[in-house]
């Protein structure tokens, strides 16, 4: 792909300085599977940095999410989600499949739960012939890149705590939700029992990373972590960068500008005036809709995803490597189209 | 680890040569999930050395064998395997979770399964109440470093053939072996319906192939890749080396270096006169007995396993990055302690 | 419970010919695992009813169910059902768990899928992220006790062949719908893939079958059926009465027995001019809306389920040992509750 | 099958005195899922005879053994069994697929394991490559009709303590067992976390029992029967026969009746001097060898199983049906068929 790309985040490739980070530890030998000293140093900062008792390195986000899955329920339980979770609708029936479970799909207003909705999937306690809800999955920033606000997490949290249900955070983009909410992992993440953590969204080549806050949860973390396929070998390179990422507020760095350039964008298409904006942008993707044809010229010169094929609704998504003079082109290349499709 | 390690040929890091393929495509933007153009070059290149029909790259090799397991079998079916073999021992018994099957483990001469004893373990053909055996899994080389010759793979293949059972070949180091063996990696899988192919032992930071060989088995192989945890998003990164390593045959330059770091090895502690050898040495890998005086002793320069505590046979493993130097200095340390220790 | 129950229909015993059948059958020693005489020649009687390829008996309807879609789906498929549907609701997540698939739910009216609505569900095909649909279950009679016409059943059967999805019938109440419907087995299910089907409902003590009519679908399963802990040891048991139950069309009269009291019982409430209904009542069930005081007070003579705990829908099943006397006994208490109730 | 069997002990049919409760109890309504007052007072029954915290109800003795092994271990867990075990050779790899686990297989002397060996097959402690072993089932009586003395099963749970591993027992023909060993049911299992413990061996029609005595192990076990297919329906019809299994010594009285059958068929057939036996006999079965010729001759006029086919073992198990003269009609025909053979 020669072209410039708004269909994923995961489009722009390595962040320069976690590359640079990777490149530095590729001398001599290290030790494998986590045992090298940049994974363990790695380990610490995120026990620090979500104030966690356990986390694991696997290597995708999926991965993360199962893993948590598996962490907290046993295959009679039950998981409540969004609709459009990547849980619910992007791991292909992972948890079913590895981890045994139910999903229960939640009824979403712009990838959000509906909080005061929660409790009436919360039902059947104790009858055998129903899987039983045991945790509760929200994704910050959500897949159609909204925010859940602190008070709205705190809310949630507090539901799961009078049912008895464990609250798992999706956290593909946490970066971006920490960034957009001007927090810390910490405060973002204090009420969860477990978080799926990843910065593939923001520059890393991969690895995600299973974290357990809740210390009933940690049991049999690093044996699940292998019977589900996710033991890396070569841990320095996943680990020296995203030790990386963490430091000196990197990950903060590249989160604002990731959704300042989403911004940047919304903005720009706003002025053109016929748009129609689906979606509040909260972190760093703009949903609105497109016209089919000017989707089809626009797709000459950039690449992005039509979310929806009945109403060309489109995900604009806006990874590191997105300049302002990408979306400037962007911008000025749909005000071009527009214009010349209605100009007589 | 500041050691020079004989402990894995994972310890080595990523061959110069692929991480500077790496960072040659750290450039703009790509599609992810194997559609880059990198990945669908090392596709082609990948189907047309190993005569393949499909093929998919995943995280790591116990992924691949579990994979090529999903893809063989159903649930109620089992798979032959050596006692030694990392499908039976190193798993995490992740085989038996995810593909469901049933593991049936085979005596071995120096991880090499005895191939007049295969067919007494095909046993109960159509009995309900017993899982049937229809795969055979050899490794190659084995977890000893022994190579079974192409004459022995056609006898296994053609024992297989006239019992109805798929061969698989776990290669997490297939280069060593055709290096070994002085063949290409068509010859040598030429019998196989599925190939576990690994670069991670030769140099590559991650990433290992399932191959499908037998175009009957290829259905579902997408789907069970995300299914299982495996798909990679930004696969560039995971490609582009592998198409080096493919190039110009730099895998037998690589693999051809570390069987004779063994060699050398091997060779050297001989020369000692005391050690002795438990294994043969054919690809790149040493086994021996040391006594544990000496293993602590030389641990305090090199890291290695003591492979089985009751005996105290060692295994040392030379990875890409392994030089004469470190051979010698290994082996004039073993001398010098055995000397000191043996001089009154 | 010395109550008279209308609370399922699986709380009236074994059906007086059927044990008579069982009792018969208790001389001498027989082959166990489907291989005694009775098992064979019910297996040929069911093959012919049902124009079928194979069957096996299993222990209930659940198990029916998961060894259908296990037969059919690979575990990256999905499942279309009613979102009232046993498989959906009240199996515990055993379809997810032991066949690994995705389950989706679709809204129904009185339990009935809405035809048009189907294939907005069949979705992203050969979209590696995301479970492909490829079967559809209906469940004949509902779990609502209403019924979809032959007409019906062709038009989803329409559906299903050019979407290329599997069509699975759950018949755990058949012989009441094939009662209802005035039609045979045969007619009933000629559509269909692969069906589960049921006595305990109409009688028998236990045993389910599972009933392949697509050829393409019958491979393992007995290693199936034994793996999913279904295969039973003395099936003479099981077997013969089953026999009975399909021979002389008993099967039909204890049905239209069953159909014949809910329709009395129905008409019986609605003379009372009262009661609210809240379901067509096409099979054996009648479900409508009793005021909470008649309900805890109808309790003390008879046992029965409230089935939404907030509209006081309650359901009311007449088993093949409801009698006339047991519904005009309760219709009779109702209004004179009501009655009581209602005079000053 | 009209013939005699020495086949199985489930050849026999339904013995009288349980049909006769299975026949009581079907009058009028009962409550299904063992909510029924037979199915109560039944578990207050075995929870008070097994020194028990709770137990199911379930299907057949697969299901009771993959139950217990989900009760007590993570998919990443391993259960060591005996090479013989109905659990290792006869589920179809139903503890694999349903539980996720690997099974470890000891060799055995008569289908006990060898307990001086017990300690070699619990390794790698916290190695997060292998499965970690955490339960031992043994099978009391055994596969082979040998028993366990309690002394040393005393030895054999004294193992399991000092390795943290649960110890199961598979009663599947416990009954024979506490006969053989003179003890009651809480004697016998008084060292066990989980038992199976099945009477179809001793003339019930079908129903296992799984045994929780372990308070830790017993979280979940409804929802994990449920889930694996395993919940009956009309259980007062599987409950009444076993409370009037264990009324009155009605258990010892069948299970001594088999044991003797087993001593007098050994006794006539090492009468005839020429027969070869291959096991001990402690429970009801006698393993011997015998002549081909013999085999297809006595096949005439009796059913059992070749249980080596390279050695012609044979299996002969007595049922509760077979009687005194059954044993002497087929002694009376070894020896003839022998003589008229070996007669010039």
């Amino acid at each position: 792909m020669s072209l410039v790309s708004l269909g994923s985040d995961n489009h722009s490739g390595i962040h320069p300085a976690l590359l640079d980070a990777m490149v530095a530890v590729n001398q001599g030998f290290a030790a494998s599977y986590e045992q090298d000293p940049w994974s363990q140093e790695l380990k610490q900062k995120i026990l620090s940095e979500f104030d966690a008792v356990d986390s694991a390195l696997v290597f995708n986000g999926t991965a993360a999410n199962v893993l948590c899955t598996q962490l907290a329920l046993q295959s009679y339980e039950a998981l409540l989600c969004s609709d459009a979770s990547h849980l619910a609708v992007d791991e292909c029936g992972a948890p079913e499949k590895i981890a045994g479970v139910k999903l229960v799909s939640l009824p979403t207003d712009n990838g959000k739960i509906r909080i005061p909705s929660i409790e009436q999937h919360i039902t059947r306690r104790g009858d055998q012939h129903c899987s039983q809800v045991k945790m509760l999955s929200i994704t910050q920033p959500t897949e159609y890149g909204t925010l859940y606000s602190l008070e709205e997490i705190a809310q949630i949290a507090e539901i799961c705590k009078s049912n008895d249900l464990y609250l798992h955070m999706d956290g593909a983009r946490l970066g971006n939700a920490a960034a957009a909410l001007q927090c810390n992992f910490k405060t973002l993440v204090k009420h969860c029992d477990l978080v799926s953590f990843g910065g593939a969204k923001n520059g890393s080549m991969l690895g995600e990373f299973v974290i357990v806050r809740n210390p009933d949860l940690k049991k049999g973390l690093k044996f699940f972590r292998k019977q589900s396929l996710q033991l890396p070998a070569k841990t320095r390179f996943l680990s020296a960068p995203m030790i990386r990422y963490l430091q000196d507020d990197l990950w903060l760095e590249i989160a604002q500008h990731e959704n300042e350039m989403a911004q940047l964008l919304r903005q720009g298409l706003e002025k053109i005036g016929t748009v129609t904006f689906t979606r509040p942008t909260q972190a760093n993707s703009v949903f609105c809709i497109l016209p089919r044809p000017i989707i089809k010229e626009l797709r000459k010169s950039f690449f992005f995803y039509v979310w929806d094929e009945q109403t060309f609704e489109v995900r604009l998504m806006t990874g590191f490597s997105v300049t302002p003079q990408h979306i400037n082109d962007f911008v000025t290349l749909v005000q071009s189209i527009h214009t010349e499709r209605t100009t007589p």
